[in-house]
Formats: C-alpha cells, sequence, structure tokens
C-alpha cells in the first residue's frame, strides 16, 4: 500500500477520535451533571493522549516523507499532506505526559470555573488556573522551538496556521487608532434610548423564534440541534453539529442574536466539503474564518436594518406583542445599539475590539510571564477602565466572564476581532458579486448569502491557509478598512 | 514496577474508555439528531477498535501471569485480576476486524432500527440485523473455541460470567411448569378492572413526580440525569449514571414506574465501590444482578402495597387529580394488574417470563442458525400466540419491540427473569435481616434498604461471580422458589 492512503486510514482515526472529544466537551456543557467532572476528565485526557500517540507515532514522519515523493496526488490530497505535515509536527514538539497533564487540568479547571463565575470568586478556580497556565507555557514553549517561533506565536498558530503576533498587532494598528474616536462620534449620535423591550420572555418562546429563524437561515437539523449552556458555543462532530445558548427571561434580544451567531459557526461546519470530512483537509482549521462566519450571519446580515425590518414582526408575534416598542425600527435601535459595556459576549460590534484587545495584552503578558496571576482581577478592571471607561463591580464580570483561557484556549482571543473584520471583507465581496444577496435577506432569504458561502468558505476545508482563502474569496488580503467603511456607513450614515 | 500495578493502569483505561462508549451510546439514545448514525458509527467502532488493541495487547497475558505469581494482592485485587484474565481471554478469541465490522454493524442497526419500528417494517432493518446476526455468531463460535462451550454459552458468559444454557434451563423449569396455572388462577381473580385513570398528563408533570421519586429513593442527581429516548435504559459513566424514560400522556403509570425500574438499576451504579470505579472488579459485569436491582426496586419496592399506599396521594396532587380512582387501592390495582399483553416492557411480573422465554427461544434458534431471519416475524408471533394467546398486529408490537437484539445484544434476555427471581430472594433476605426495611418503605424511607444492598450487592462490584453474590446475599442459590412465593402471595393471597 502507497504511504498517502495508509494516512488517510490513520488520520480518519484521529479525526473521529476528535470527533469523541469534541462530543464529551459539548456534553460537559450542556449535559453533565456537576458531580461528573473528574470522570469527564479522566474521559478526555484518555482520548486525548490517544490522539496524540496515533499524530506521534514513529511512522508517521517517514510515511509523510514517503508520500510527498508520490506522483499523482490531487491538489486536496497534497494540501491534506501539508496539514497532516503540520499537526504531526507541533504534536511531536509535545510530549504524552505533558498532553495528558493538560487535558486533565483543563477539564477540571472549567469545571472549578462554572462555579468560581456563579460565586464571583476568583480565587476559587486561581490554582486550576495557574495549572492550566503553566503547562499551557510548557507546551508553547516545546511547540515554539519545533517551529521557531516565539511561545506566544506557537499558540496562536494552533488557533490560525501561520499566523503571527507581528501581523496580529499590524492588522489591529488601525483599530487602535480609529475605533475610539469613532466610538466617541456614534454615542454622541446615539444619546437617546430606545423604547424599552420589556418582558419577561419566557425561555419556551425565545427558544421557538431562536429555532425558527435557524431553518430560516437554513440549518439543518437532521445533522444537528441546539440547546443550553453557561458560555454559548458550537460544537460536535463531523455531521452532528451542536450549537448552545442561554437563555435570559428578561432579555430575549441577546440570546436570539447569540443563536444566530452560533447558527453562522454551524453553516459553516455543515458546508464543509462532505468527501473530505473524516481528513484533516476537510476540516475549518482556522478559528479567525469561523468566528467570519458567525459575525458575518450575526452582524453583517441579521443585525443589517433589511433583515431585521423582515424579521421584527415575526418577533414580535412570537412573544405576543405590537406597539411601537416592537417596530423594525426601534428593533433596529436595540440591534445596533453601542454601549460600552463589561461582557465581551454581549458587547456591540465597535467595542467588542476593545474587550479583544484587552485579552491580547494580558494573555501576551500571563504567557511571558511578565503578570502573575493573582494581578490578573486588578490589571483587567484598570485596562477596562483605560480601554472602555467602565470598571468590572466584581470578578464575575471582569476577568472570570469568558470561558477561554479556562479551558485551555490561550491565544485565541485575537481570532474575534480578525474574524470580524474578515467577516465584513466577505459580505461585501460576497454582496458585489451576486446582486441578489440582501434582497435576498431582507425577504428571510438566506440562500443566495449560503450559496456563496458554501463556494468560497465553506466547501474549502482547510485547503488553503486563512489569508490565501481570504484572498482568493475576495480579491485582497484581509486588512481593516473593510470593517471600518462597514462601522462608518452602520452607525454614522 | 510489578506486574499488577502495570495492569490496574491499563485497565484504567480500559474502562474509563468503555465510558466514553457508553456515553456515546447514551447521547446516540437520548441527544443525537437521526442524520449523525454514521458519523456515531465510526465514532463508537474507533472506540471499540482502541479498547480491543488495548485489552489484545500481546503484552498482557504476560502481564497476568506474572501478577498472579506476586505475593501479597489483597482479595479486591485477585478478584481483579481474575476479572482482567476472563475479560482479556474473551477478547482475544475475536479479531479486531471483527469487533470493528460488529461496532459498526450494531451502531446502524440500531439507528435503522429506530425508523423501522416507527413505520412497524421489518424488512427496513432485516439486512441490518442479518449483519449484526451473522457478525455475531462469528463471535460466538471464536469466544466458544476459546472458552471450550458452546457459541450461545459464550455470548450468555459475555452478560453474566460463567452463567450457561443448562443452568438457566433449570433455573426456568419451574416457572414453565407452574406459571400458566398460576396466570389462569389469577385472571380469575382479577375479572373486574380498576377504575380508569384518565389522562392526559402532561409530560411535564409526569417528569416532575418521577424526579421526586427518584430523589426518594436515594438517586444522587450530582452524579446523573434522568432524560428520554426510545427504548428506556439506564447508562452513562462511573459518577455519571444517565437513565432514559419515555412518556406517553394518555397513561402515567408505565413511564412513573418505568424510571422506578431505571432507578434501581442506577443506584447500583450508584453504589458500585468508589475505590475501584476505574478497575473491572469495580464495575457491575452481571446483567442478571443488574436486572435484579432495577426489579427490586419496581417490583418487589415500589409495587407494593406498602410503597403505593404511601405514594398515592403524592402521585394524584402531582396530577392535580382526586377521587376514588387516585384512592391507594385503584392505584395498587393497577399496579399489580395482570393481562397477556403484545409489549414486554408494559408486561406484569406474572406474564414476563413468557415474554423472555419466547426470545430466549427464537434466540438459540437464531444463533444456532436454525431460524433464517425472514421467518422470525412469522416464528416471533405464532410464539405468542401459544405462550400467552395474543397475536402481534405487526411488528412494531412484534419482533420489533425490543432494542436488544438490533443493537447486538444477544444472549441478554434470560437475565432479565434470573434478575426477577433474584430479587426476590434479595427482597426476602434483606426484609428478614433488616426489619425496618418495610415500614420504612411504607414511610417512603427507602435507606434501610438501600443501605442493605450497598452492603450485600452495590459495593460488591465483580469481586463475586453472580452466582457466589446470590449465595452470600441471600444464604443459598438462586431458584425460582421464592419468586413463585412471591407471585403467590402478592396475587392470591
Amino acid at each position: 500500500m502507497k504511504a498517502y492512503p495508509q494516512l488517510e486510514a490513520r488520520f480518519k482515526r484521529l479525526t473521529v477520535l476528535g470527533d469523541v472529544d469534541s462530543m464529551l466537551h459539548w456534553d460537559m456543557s450542556a449535559m453533565m451533571p456537576l458531580g461528573a467532572a473528574a470522570g469527564r476528565a479522566e474521559q478526555m485526557a484518555a482520548v486525548k493522549v490517544l490522539c496524540h500517540q496515533l499524530l506521534t507515532a514513529p511512522e508517521i514522519p517517514d510515511l509523510i516523507a514517503a508520500a510527498e515523493a508520490e506522483q499523482g496526488l490531487g491538489s486536496w490530497q497534497s494540501a491534506n499532506l501539508a496539514e497532516m505535515r503540520r499537526q504531526s509536527a507541533r504534536a511531536r514538539a509535545v510530549d504524552e505526559e505533558l498532553t495528558e497533564a493538560l487535558a486533565r487540568a483543563v477539564s477540571n479547571c472549567e469545571m472549578r470555573w462554572r462555579q468560581a463565575k456563579r460565586d464571583a470568586d476568583f480565587e476559587f478556580v486561581r490554582p486550576g488556573l495557574q495549572s492550566v497556565l503553566d503547562l499551557t507555557r510548557q507546551e508553547a514553549q516545546a511547540i515554539a522551538e519545533a517551529l521557531d517561533t516565539s511561545p506566544y506565536d506557537a499558540l496562536i498558530d494552533g488557533f490560525d496556521a501561520g499566523l503571527r503576533e507581528s501581523e496580529i498587532d499590524r492588522l489591529f494598528a488601525p483599530l487602535v487608532e480609529n475605533l475610539p474616536k469613532l466610538l466617541g462620534r456614534i454615542l454622541e449620535r446615539q444619546k437617546s434610548a430606545p423604547l424599552p423591550l420589556d418582558g419577561p420572555f419566557p425561555v419556551a418562546a425565545q427558544r421557538e423564534i431562536g429555532l425558527k429563524l435557524m431553518a430560516l437561515l437554513g440549518f439543518d437539523f437532521a445533522h444537528g440541534r441546539l440547546d443550553q449552556s453557561l458560555h454559548p458555543f458550537t460544537g460536535g462532530a463531523f455531521g452532528d453539529v451542536r450549537l448552545t445558548t442561554r437563555y435570559d427571561e428578561g432579555n430575549f434580544a441577546k440570546s436570539l442574536m447569540g443563536v444566530l451567531h452560533e447558527t453562522g459557526h454551524a453553516l459553516y461546519e455543515q458546508g464543509l466539503p462532505e468527501d473530505w470530512g473524516y481528513q484533516p483537509v476537510g476540516r475549518a482549521h482556522s478559528m479567525m474564518l469561523h468566528e467570519s462566519q458567525s459575525l458575518l450571519i450575526e452582524m453583517q446580515a441579521c443585525r443589517s436594518k433589511e433583515f431585521l425590518t423582515f424579521a421584527a414582526p415575526m418577533i414580535a408575534q412570537s412573544f405576543g406583542r405590537s406597539g411601537a416598542a416592537w417596530s423594525p425600527d426601534n428593533l433596529i435601535r436595540h440591534y445596533t445599539r453601542v454601549q460600552p459595556g463589561l461582557i465581551r459576549v454581549d458587547a456591540d460590534e465597535v467595542t467588542y475590539p476593545a474587550h479583544v484587545l484587552l485579552r491580547y495584552r494580558l494573555e501576551k503578558a500571563l504567557i511571558a510571564g511578565d503578570l502573575p496571576l493573582r494581578d490578573l482581577p486588578h490589571a483587567w478592571n484598570r485596562g477596562m477602565e483605560e480601554l472602555l471607561g467602565v470598571i468590572p463591580g466584581n470578578d464575575a464580570e471582569g476577568c472570570l466572564q469568558d470561558i477561554h483561557w479556562f479551558d485551555g484556549a490561550w491565544g485565541y482571543f485575537p481570532s474575534y476581532t480578525l474574524g470580524a473584520m474578515a467577516a465584513a471583507q466577505f459580505f461585501q465581496a460576497a454582496g458585489e458579486s451576486e446582486p441578489g444577496i440582501l434582497p435576498g435577506i431582507a425577504k428571510g432569504d438566506f440562500g443566495p448569502l449560503v450559496a456563496w458561502l458554501r463556494r468560497h468558505v465553506h466547501g474549502q476545508g482547510s485547503r488553503l491557509t486563512p489569508s490565501e482563502l481570504i484572498h482568493q474569496a475576495t480579491g485582497k488580503p484581509l486588512d481593516a478598512a473593510v470593517y471600518l467603511a462597514h462601522l462608518e456607513r452602520r452607525y454614522l450614515a
């Protein structure tokens, strides 16, 4: 048997086990009783160690070298092989002991975080987070040596292949420069508040309108489901996309837009190239691209006045409401309201980058060892004051608000804002090449938009690097200009 | 490092992966969207193959032999080692290819069965079931050669270590002889029907009273949960017990007793010896004992007039009902109503053994190759007519009703009736040694009963063979006498 098909067989098993890990993680977040945390940590560690063993099997480098010398590989197969090489190089840098220790530390820390966040008690989770951070720094160091990068770059590379801190700084610079002024002008304009949307909004009704809009967007319920979790996310497996939201009976607007956001992620997963579903090249390997898809659906499409004008009567009806507060105009004002706040996931698209910037700066300092964990709450609060002029009243609305560091995702935050920039760029390119997209959205028809995304983004899997894909789909490299122009147009036109 | 601790480390990983498989199975039954079946089959096959690889690693037999020669093992460790030897001998008999093929066939067949049952269409699932049967026969043959038993005995042994067909025949003989006469006398006595309990009973209310009674029984919700599935079962992982039920808005009684039945299984799982949770000896390896625990809770404890007298007002209140139909006496008449019917899981304890006998006879013939699968529906219907005088109107209420053959459980059915016999014997022994048990149940206090079970059954794990455990806990070997006496007393006294 040739080397390439042998690798495909091995990586299929690996990809399937990755799905198993992901299902266990979904269950942990959406279903698992609290007392089962220790057992789940064992299960996830066992699966991760087996994945690591498969990926670092001593034959793999020779097989990859042999496959690279084989004739007749198509472009997908070559890209698949390149992705195999990348994954195996990263994995070989980290030994099994560290893999297992990190898996356990993350599972335990994530479960403690739930309680710490509920009780606004950073100290309760600090030792757990310290373990995760220490082990992550070890991992980053080991991968950095193998890839010849800095430790922080090694972490970023795990979420967005090839991306580096210097490139992020370059891409963020126009935001750092322009957003504060833009924010000032927008706040000046939005002095009067929209009419309030008074609750309560029963969870069942919120869930129902969420499901209705998911269907409208083209979510395939035969291959996925919607549930609840403390921190909304999209996970699951190939052909089985699990998204979650959380409900607040006093405010339907957040949860509903959260569902649409996650549906953007889910459409990406459901649109990956079917023939390559069990190979590395068939998966979505870039978090920046993933976030671009959720933000494209949420921010570009669903917060547009075209869509909200269409959706307002459906939403009003689902809660049995009517009147001026439920008019499209007032709903649009709610969904484009800009207000510096404490919580990233509730932030509008104008202030969101400041939340990311704070986390980007802090995680770099934590990974570099320049910021002791005990000083994190204070540093967080000072950063919020400096960047947005607001100060958390406790750590639940401060450094405990996000799951990411606690579940081991370091170097991930920048992809939120890079994703927002990419979303704007994709949406503009899509609208220019398919003039039917925006009129479609105005009628609740997402077909033309999703078709464009399927062709240019989802269906590409990991065949290209994120920057290659953006360039190919939009005709230019990623930058902040389209995003800033979008903000100007939406909030100041 | 000595051999025994090396084995413990290997079997811990194996046990944890078994939990992963079990979680995937729970999800498949209770949560997974239908279109995800193919992917789930891949996942479960991958995990099963890895388990098989771990269990058949070439070093294992030598490690076991070395550990058996090591000094200073305690009785739990020795029992653990014996169980390791048993599991590894069974696994080594079956090659990896067959393990994987069977895992895939079972996952696919189980998902097709859901649709076949819904549509009462045996032909839709027949090819899938044929694959499962063919592969199971191969597996049985391979294990039979290793254990020097018949193929059917090899299958039984997988559910109840050491149990053989000849022993089952001997234990079933008094039932075959006495139950038909007993049934005739009971039906004579129960000529008048109880007052009807009129629905509808909303699912939410049914769920709530189910949860309330689970709590009363001592189910630990920090380590488990209750959901819905087409076929009720108890699964999950160590420290994370997932039970399921199904609801019928026209009839709360079945679902509620179903929840109590599964809670019996769940209490067993939650009472396993904590220190041995990740070793073979710490798990419940006998299906007969497992069923004895569910039937002890359901049939012996919760259908007793003592418990139903206590529970009737709670149940009536939870549905907002009152009046003669909701009196304890009428509820007792419902819950001790004997009526030959088509559906095993709805059967009373007098006619239940006939359902098991039918399946026992049919699966022996199918495994022996004496009954072609296409003749199964006919053979089933003739058997029902002969044993219980009723004939299914379609295969959904005939040979499609149970999940077991479709999900690969062959040689499992006898344990239901052996479990019923063991339940009666345990309950009698418990009541004799702890006189507080029945008065406790009459006040809704299951503490004394569960404490006895923890000590004599749950906490024993797999330290003893099922027959040793029954003998030790009840002072005599398993037989049908106590069970028959229980039926006489409850239905004819």
